[in-house]
Parts: C-alpha cells; sequence; structure tokens
C-alpha cells in the first residue's frame, strides 16, 4: 500500500481502515451508553451489530480492541500534545474529559485492573506505556514550575507526576461510585498549592 | 445457633465457619501467589483444592470470595482502627502492607473496576462502602489537624479525603506495573506538605 492510496481513501486496505475505524467508534457508543462489563469480542459483535468473524479479523483479542478503543478516545483528548499548561491542570482537564464519558472510565479502569493481571500482556504494555509517557511529560512540566520558581525544588518531579497521575485517575473512579460526594476537580485543585500552575 | 457455641467452636455452624474461614485463607495464599486473573469460583476451587460444589455452598459468587477475600486481608490491617495519626500517615501504612502483598493488589484493582460496571452489584456497594468509609475516617483526621492549626483551614476535609485515598489507590496501581521507577511511600509523602500529619 502506498502512502497515496492510505491518502485518498482508496483500494482495499484503505477500506479496511475506514470499517476498523467504523468499528472502534461503535464500541465507543457502545461503551459511552453502556460501559465495558463483561464484554467478549463475540457479545460486542452482537451490540454494535457486527459479525465475530467480521470484529476477529480486525482485532486479534477482546484487549486490542479495548486498547483501540481507549486510543482513539485520548487522541481526540484536546488535553494532549505538549502546550504550556502544568501538570495539575492538564490532568483536570483530561479528567473532565473523561467524565463527560462515563463509559470511558469504566473502560480504562477495566484497562488498568487487566493490566496488573498476567494473561493480558497487550493491556499490560499500553497501560504501562502511557503511565511512563505521561509522568515523563507531567514531569517536564514540573521541572520547568521549578526552572521558573513556582514549585518548590525539593519536589521530586518523577515522584509528584506519579502523585498527580494517581490522584486523577482514583478520583475518577470514587467519582464514578459517589458522583455527589466526590468533585475530582475540586479534589485535584488541592494539588495546586503543591504544584502551581500559574505563577503565583 | 448460639453465641456459646460459636464461641467454643463447637456445632456444625461453627465448623461451618471454620470451613470457610478456611477457603479464604486458601483463596489469599493463591492471590498473593498469581494474582486473581479471570478467577471464576470453578478456577478458584481448583486451585486451592476445593471443589465447586463445596465453594457454591460457602459463596453466592465469585464476587462474594473476592470481597471476602479483601475484607479478610483489611481486618488483619494493623492501620485500620481509630488512633491518632494523620491521613497521609495512615493511608502510606496501609499501602506499605498491600505492597507486600501484590496479589492482594491486583485483587482490589480488579473489585475496584468491577464496582464500575453494571452486573457487579456486590462489589459496587462494598467499594462504594469502603470508599464513604475510608473519606469519612480521613475526613475526621484532617479536621482534627485542622483544629490543631497543623493543616490549612480552607482546605474542605472530604475533598482532601477524596484525594489522598485516591493517590494511594493509583499509586499502587503505577508501582504493581513499574516498581523501579515508582515509590508509593516518597510520592505520598509529598501530600504531608499539603496535610502535614505532625505538627510543623
Amino acid at each position: 500500500m502506498s502512502a497515496e492510496s492510505d491518502a485518498a481513501g482508496r483500494g482495499p486496505y484503505a477500506k479496511g481502515v475506514a470499517r476498523r475505524r467504523q468499528i472502534i467508534e461503535s464500541a465507543i457508543a457502545e461503551f459511552a451508553e453502556r460501559g465495558v462489563d463483561g464484554t467478549s469480542l463475540r457479545t460486542l459483535g452482537d451490540a454494535i451489530g457486527v459479525s465475530h468473524a467480521t470484529l476477529r479479523h480486525y482485532f486479534a483479542s477482546r484487549d486490542e480492541l479495548l486498547i483501540e478503543v481507549y486510543r482513539a478516545h485520548e487522541e481526540r483528548d484536546p488535553a494532549d500534545g505538549p502546550d504550556a499548561r502544568g501538570a495539575v491542570d492538564i490532568m483536570t482537564a483530561s479528567a473532565d474529559i473523561n467524565r463527560a464519558i462515563p463509559g470511558l472510565v469504566r473502560l480504562y479502569a477495566t484497562l488498568s485492573a487487566d493490566a496488573l493481571q498476567e494473561d493480558h500482556a497487550a493491556s499490560r504494555d499500553f497501560i504501562r506505556e502511557r503511565f511512563a509517557a505521561v509522568r515523563e511529560d507531567l514531569a517536564g512540566r514540573i521541572r520547568e514550575g521549578q526552572a521558573s520558581g513556582r514549585i518548590a525544588a525539593d519536589i521530586d518531579p518523577v515522584d509528584a507526576a506519579a502523585l498527580v497521575i494517581a490522584a486523577s485517575d482514583g478520583l475518577q473512579v470514587q467519582w464514578l461510585l459517589a458522583p455527589d460526594e466526590v468533585d475530582v476537580r475540586r479534589s485535584l485543585s488541592l494539588l495546586e498549592r503543591l504544584l502551581p500552575d500559574s505563577p503565583v
């Protein structure tokens, strides 16, 4: 396949890419609506009206489909990519987006739990790499904050980055279970006292 | 059944309690060793040498067994119960204990992820109640810190309690996936700057 045929959206490969994408979009809609409980490739196929054989053609496993769905969701996340914002602000923005689609908070929790189990190498690699990449990104933002004097110099940037990610992940879980008692944004904003995003 | 026969450990009920307890202990050992991946009541029975029928006699579902295992683990947690320690210190001590048994960190992650799905009412109730109880306990400790002037008065105790729990939960997940990069204790200790446990 040439880059040209891909860009032009022609040929069997481009059709396959489009169909794969369409399946991921259907899966996102399904997850957003009803979560991901016990979802096998087969039950998910039933839910989105795609045969099990077709699904198997595009995705090697349930894990692979879940990962692709989450990745597609993250790609459209405006909190993504480098910009000038601080670590807490960026995770708060990201959590805002996730909360609009509770099914994806559930999907992320499922991927994270799967990642800790022995038989889910694909989920483990995906979540491990995501954590490592986000820690690195946030640690860089924290170092910038230290360089500009906003953040205390004796805070380890990687320790603090892991803390911000953990807080954001954990708060979303608590919020899903008790939306009237847990306010993700308010709790996360406490971390700004530790890691000021803006000049104080 | 009288309290006396229970206390004396006699009679069929007491035998049943002992057997149930023994199954939970075997399950803890199994989880500590190999995690909880895809564990159905049947596969767990195979692993600990208990017939599926026996397991069904003592536990209504896989979820119920997982909850009982986690509860048994928590009951022996010396971080449990009221004492004079601060919110961050108590969650740090609790996380220390969990990290000694990685299978239980996995079990907890599984329970939390299940709790977010539609078809796991037992896990949802257990995790929701656990979060609510721990938030209340930690918020009380934070209020005490505010009363004694250690903690800033303008911090909402419940927001801060949710933050500390989230940080502890999320850090344990990151640590399991990258034990050389993530230090739960060091990251959590950053929260002491926000919520000092001891007089500063």
